[in-house]
């Protein structure tokens, strides 16, 4: 294949101003999984596919799979991806980048007339984000048959239609969730690629315009932990007679945030939060010594062993730390997620293809967990991202946009690795 | 006088009795201030007084006092004193134990046919809890001129009407706190003695029926205190680019803990409470890192200097931890109330008169602390008490109180020291 063709960037900006006109609402965002938002993202996405003449299929549960088809159409082919749902009053880029990423380079590879060896599917996938629903991955989870059925009856979170009647509406079939039915099937998928804006705040400060991922964090999370003491009066109860709970809960995460540097130190991958933290306002008061707290803590990293031995330790020491103040700290049971690494080849390589190599974790979820779940060989590019996602405010250049698109098409000329 | 006197303890027996039969609303005591279940106990109250021949008079804002009259009755009086509501669903003996002690110290003082040198008032004082008006000892500091004349707009907390419409509607005159008018003057108070429920633990952890007070602890509260960070992914910052809420908090209360350990072992009177604790519940959520917390910084001691040394190190590490965690910690302005410590010849009298001495701090507030703050001697003894307090399983038992009234009755028949 020839090196020197570019992604076709005109479609890219044709596409992003066409999703941003057709789905902002006020000064944000929606395209509401399952719903008319994401619906219109699928529909511009389809009129470009069809452009540029890619073959357009649409799968049992609404994903989009546009095509370029290859000299050997029997071989397995590789898959482009990502979501183009939003949370509510999103930005522009979260999801969407990936999939207009995936055209842009489509359509450079039709103006150039090259045939790939094989078939190339951009993948819009379907419900990406749980603010809706609340089920990550409902689109590529679903499409590897890989749903609790029971997931069919959580309720919109807007409208508090459940997903079975939100899909029946919208003209799709829950019945393979159902009867958790393979829709893809793993061993005809040669890779899978996603490019998708950074979430967090890394490639700002580090001043690159894109990165290789090299794996998705896992998550153990202690969704329920709380700290159990005695309200007493604030003035009237020595230090040492106290079971106070805020005391207790402060110690424990002050010692937690001390494990979290030990385990830097050693050069562990590991992310710490207590994001939600809170005496009870019926029984809570400015002169009580507070009785009760609870809060979550919320373990991410690239492996389970360190989350494992966070945990354990996390377990140890709400024991000890608890009995030192007289208070049960009880931590409950986690919901976990496994990390879920990226190819070797696939980093390795697009390493090599950016100029200014960098290689970083993701600590949000992506679509492209669930392909390395089921064995696919899976890469993913980050594109840095101004002011954060999930909000109004994401920004993408169009020059960082660029960067990371062109990656993903080097790494298609180069294929098989 | 004669020193085998005993107080009248089947007097108290049945005052107590009265109490709990005309003021108890289901499981827990309801003497609302300013309303019928104050006013119940102060009809208890005067019909005991008048059965022993005291003398009995109210003043214009309700507080009630029932005088033994001394030989001179132009001399200096002393009071005995306590307050007679109670929190809602609170217990018996919050209060009330040192009327009763009060009363039936004097009827001791009838019985036996002692005529003290000078008048001696129990004082039935009216509102000490802040719980129905959110003012702390509105019938002292109301008898002492001293309260804010817009504490009369304060509303009811259960029904909303006003201090001063309830105080008219129960026959009681608002004007002198209008013009912060002087019922009570200090030069003709010799001094001023309280007994009261301990309402910590200490006297039940001691295993000793009674204390005597050292003072009242002062409070310096930082009841708006809060800490901003930034929301953001939790899975996707690392720890040096996060604005985490949650972390500054945490790290500011633990130092202020280890500040109230160093004083502790400094030998320095102090208590320090963060007693509510929140992130905002509309926008922290269990994979986001907090942006935002608010918190209430409570610190008592019987030292003012204490006090000031604290907070100044709580700014300085505000400020301090704050940049540390790249959040900004507010502390914010704080509500004082100042110290009041007990008479020291008082103290040493009441000490020398317990069997086994023991003296300790009042973390609670107490009407004493009004007495004290307008230069009337003050001494207070503190009876065990099971349970707590502000709730309905108070529990004090009678020979406790028994220890307690005998060591007032002690210090009266000893005056002047």
């Amino acid at each position: 294949m020839a090196a020197a063709i570019q992604p076709d960037f005109d479609l890219a900006a044709s596409l992003f101003a066409g999703l941003s006109r057709t789905t902002r609402r006020g000064r944000g965002i929606v395209r509401d999984s399952y719903g008319v938002g994401e619906q219109a993202a699928h529909d511009l996405a389809r009129s470009a596919a069809l452009a540029i003449d890619l073959e357009v299929e649409v799968d049992a549960i609404g994903n989009l799979f546009m095509t370029l088809p290859g000299r050997d159409r029997g071989a397995p082919r590789i898959i482009i991806g990502s979501h183009l749902d939003s949370v509510p009053q999103g930005g522009n880029y979260d999801g969407a980048a990936g999939v207009v990423a995936g055209l842009c380079v489509l359509s450079a590879l039709r103006r150039a007339r090259i045939a790939p060896d094989w078939d190339i599917s951009v993948m819009a996938i379907r419900a990406e984000e749980s603010a809706w629903f609340d089920v990550p991955y409902l689109g590529s989870a679903g499409a590897f048959g890989l749903l609790d059925p029971t997931c069919l009856a959580t309720p919109r979170s807007d409208n508090g239609r459940s997903l079975e009647t939100t899909m029946e509406q919208q003209g799709f079939d829950p019945r393979p969730i159902r009867q958790r039915q393979r829709l893809l099937d793993p061993s005809r998928i040669r890779a899978y690629l996603e490019l998708h804006i950074e979430q967090g705040p890394t490639l700002v400060a580090e001043g690159l315009p894109a990165a290789v991922v090299s794996g998705i964090r896992g998550c153990k999370r202690f969704r329920n932990a709380r700290c159990v003491g005695e309200y007493a009066h604030s003035g009237a109860v020595a230090r040492r007679y106290r079971h106070d709970a805020v005391a207790g809960t402060v110690a424990f995460l002050h010692h937690m945030e001390t494990v979290w540097r030990r385990q830097e130190e050693e050069g562990a991958d590991l992310v710490l939060t207590a994001g939600e933290l809170f005496t009870d306002p019926a029984l809570h008061g400015p002169s009580k010594i507070a009785g009760k707290t609870h809060f979550v803590l919320d373990l991410r990293s690239l492996s389970d062993a360190t989350m494992d031995a966070v945990a354990t330790e996390a377990r140890a020491a709400a024991a000890r730390i608890g009995a030192a103040y007289r208070v049960n700290i009880d931590l409950g049971a986690t919901s976990d997620s496994p990390p879920a690494v990226m190819d070797g080849r696939l980093r390795a390589r697009l390493m090599a293809l950016l100029e200014r190599p960098f290689e970083m974790p993701s600590g949000a979820g992506h679509d492209a967990a669930m392909f390395a779940k089921v064995g696919i060989p899976s890469g993913m590019i980050f594109v840095r991202n101004e002011n954060g996602s999930h909000n109004a405010d994401e920004a993408m250049s169009p020059d960082d946009f660029a960067v990371g698109t062109r990656a993903l098409l080097g790494l298609l000329m180069d294929f098989p690795l």
